[in-house]
């Protein structure tokens, strides 16, 4: 009985879900950002519903016009690393950026994550759009755009390298003998690159999975391109599943020319999404979430995209402003895409902070329509899965009780975890120590 | 009905506990520097034991003459991340370099676990002994002793202001008026110094405790006058009453001259526990651990004291070899320490190797034997209390079950926790906000 295709998904943890305003919902937990419980039982619900695994976005510039559930906020890799022991199979992907860090404390966090969990670590690698990050790091500027992702490469390259460090059964432990490990099985990086130097090894052994997840996030042609060359899963958000069947072929066909396998990159697609008895029941809860934002907080949250642009000196009911390049070192996908189509669709100012803010969910309906909307994406190419966030306070739990059910009956997904670590859930192979294997073919060593 | 004044205990995980060569005895678990249930099983068995905190040692450069249980190991703010969920009133302290990390990230990192657990955080600021670290973090050089405390200085002043960013009550999270924040309570630090520029503000709130305790490791001149400056506890380590005594009073003496109050730090004596049902069961069982450590082990082990230097070149038994200044640039104190140790007593260099490698706990014996050394060193004003770790695999969970009943009996320790939070236990006061201070105090304005 051979088994259909399974769709993957993954669940965000961030604030109380809906939109920014979204905390102030009469049921929503209004310091879900920062309250540990609320964190701790959207994990367990994640887990109930078989989710592949929990993904923590990230940020590091704040100011006082900032989405609230930015401004106090678990920092990602200590709030997994506390929900690795109250959960059991469920993976746990933390966002963090290659612009502001250090290739050693990251492999090594990475690495402790995921022995900690039994390996089911992720690491989604941002470059951070905001230029006001530099100002909270001791730097003159900001990388720019295509050089924060040329860092980002070789950072990768680096951070690989220290997984490398110990082979799988490096660690002997003969108490007889006393050898604690075979020193054959120690592999010392020396890397010297452009922006980095990093010695090694590594203080923490070989990752259970044999190395965490690589997530990448970002949509421009060079983060594209960056997850071709070394990401085994990518978040993104497509309008429509033509755009995602595009995007989709595109990462495939990038991966390919990388001398990989298609089958070696899970690509994820980012939705809200709002359940209902009915549509118009759906509909107004959206409604109801939607009106929790004033223009005020949403040009705010527009301007944010824009390096912080004061967007309310313009006039809302006039049509979107002429802006310039503003944001094409920052967030460069998402603010191309805001002014096409506030362009395209001739939306005025007021029109376009509010869709900007208040996003219309793509899977809004019954628990059965939601279900089907999923399938024909999943089913037409246009993605390996999708990270799901709630659209409004309550939807989550709603997804989890009426939709995922429904997606078990179609044979499209687990109704138990088939492994134990994130890897082995999203069916993708352990990658081989790359010191291990140029032993192994020393014709085919490389300088 | 005065109660006397309290005793206070941390406890170490690192390894197996014992010495460097402790995962050889027939009790140890072999892994477990890197095994979360072992991990979870001690920081259960110290909150049963009502101890203070957690306390997790760390370093940022191996090689293949490490200890052991150096090489593999959870990194520490994941660990106690971890920890944080699995219980319940127990302080959770981390161990982070400033020569080798980001002010910004150190602060959203401790602020998180500090959130995480409720109030539980604490940092041990080091400086980072060992010369190799450079190696791993893209440095031409280690930066040296002194400068590595002016670093520290500047770097733990920014992150206490980053702490500051946000007033207790700065969330007021109207769901009726849509009010998030209180913008007045919200500061931005605006630092600009030496080797730190640091804008702010921090996207984390108020800690639960105020802000997470700092604890400082360093017995220097220069640590020492460090800790006067910024620390809430020190963690220390002197062979004898006596000299514990004088370190404290100058300890005390230094915190008074910076403007600070003698109740404002909390001393901690690093101190390992070997109990017995008799003092030769004790001595025996110390034997047996010690006799684990060959002497190559120990003489690698006294060699990473001094940059890796290569003792095995010398004759075991001749006596302690001339070797300069070697280890004044990292562990400056205890380097000090063993060669005026070797050449006071006239060891030669394996007894001196021993030595190191398998110190004798100075509290061994029968239960009420270590209790009495206890209450002795802490009733005679020489700590405020000890951070214990068992002189063998076993010892830490006899020190819980024996020694414990005993100080709870002598009325020097707690049978329950006072407070929900490590600052309470400890008996520390909150610290002010800075910028609420000043706003109240304009005179007291500095620049
Ligand atoms: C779907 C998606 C999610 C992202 N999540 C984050 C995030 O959590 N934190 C972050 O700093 N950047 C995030 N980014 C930003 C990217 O990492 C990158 O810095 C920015 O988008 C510019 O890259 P791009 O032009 O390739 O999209 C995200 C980008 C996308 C498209
Ligand atoms: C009791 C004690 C514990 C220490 N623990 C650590 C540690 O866990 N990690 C670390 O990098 N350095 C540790 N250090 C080193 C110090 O932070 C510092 O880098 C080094 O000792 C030099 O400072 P000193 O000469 O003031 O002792 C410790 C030092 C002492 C005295």
């Amino acid at each position: 009985m051979s088994q259909k295709r399974q769709l993957r998904l993954g669940a965000i943890i961030q604030g109380a879900s809906g939109n920014m305003s979204a905390w102030r919902h009469p049921d929503a937990v209004a310091d879900a950002s920062i309250n540990i419980r609320f964190c701790q039982q959207l994990a367990q619900k994640a887990e109930l519903g078989k989710f592949d695994f929990l993904f923590v976005a990230d940020g590091l510039f704040i100011t006082e016009k900032s989405i609230p559930h930015f401004l106090n906020r678990f920092e990602p890799i200590t709030l997994l690393s506390a929900l690795s022991l109250v959960t059991q199979k469920i993976g746990l992907v933390a966002t963090l950026s290659t612009s502001y860090s250090e290739p050693f404390t990251v492999a090594r966090q990475f690495a402790s994550l995921d022995h900690l969990s039994g390996g089911r670590g992720g690491w989604n690698v941002v470059t951070s759009p905001l230029e006001g990050s530099a100002k909270n790091f001791s730097r003159d500027k900001h990388p720019e755009h295509d050089e924060r992702y040329r860092i980002a490469s070789e950072y990768v390259s680096v951070v690989k390298g220290l997984w490398d460090s110990w082979e799988e059964d490096a660690f002997v432990r003969n108490k007889a003998s006393g050898q604690f490990f075979d020193a054959e099985k120690l592999h010392t990086l020396n890397h010297h690159g452009k922006y980095f130097s990093v010695q090694g090894p590594l203080n923490v052994g070989r990752s259970p999975q044999g190395r965490p997840i690589v997530f990448q996030a970002g949509a421009s042609e060079q983060g594209k391109a960056f997850a071709a060359e070394a990401a085994d899963a990518i978040y993104t958000r497509q309008e429509t599943p033509e755009l995602a069947r595009e995007f989709y072929q595109d990462v495939k066909r990038q991966l390919l020319a990388n001398g990989r396998d298609a089958e070696d990159i899970r690509v994820f697609q980012g939705i809200s999404v709002i359940i209902g008895d009915s549509l118009s029941d759906a509909e107004r809860q959206y409604q109801q979430t939607a009106e929790l934002v004033t223009l005020p907080s949403a040009l705010d949250y527009l301007g944010r995209y824009f390096e912080h642009y004061d967007f309310s000196q313009h006039d809302p009911d006039a049509p979107f402003p002429e802006i310039g390049d503003l944001g094409q070192n920052s967030f460069r996908s998402t603010t191309d895409e805001i002014k096409h189509n506030a362009k395209a669709r001739g939306l005025t100012l007021r029109q376009a902070a509010l869709e900007a803010a208040t996003p219309r969910p793509t899977f809004l309906g019954t628990a059965s329509d939601v279900a089907d909307g999923l399938e024909y994406w999943f089913t037409s190419g246009a993605t390996d899965g999708f990270i799901v966030r709630g659209g409004t306070p309550t939807a989550f739990d709603d997804f989890v009780d009426q939709v995922i059910p429904l997606l078990q009956d179609r044979g499209l997904y687990r109704r138990e975890y088939e492994g134990q670590t994130l890897r082995e859930n999203l069916g993708l192979r352990e990658p081989e120590n790359q010191f291990a294997a140029r032993q192994r073919q020393p014709e085919k060593v490389t300088a």
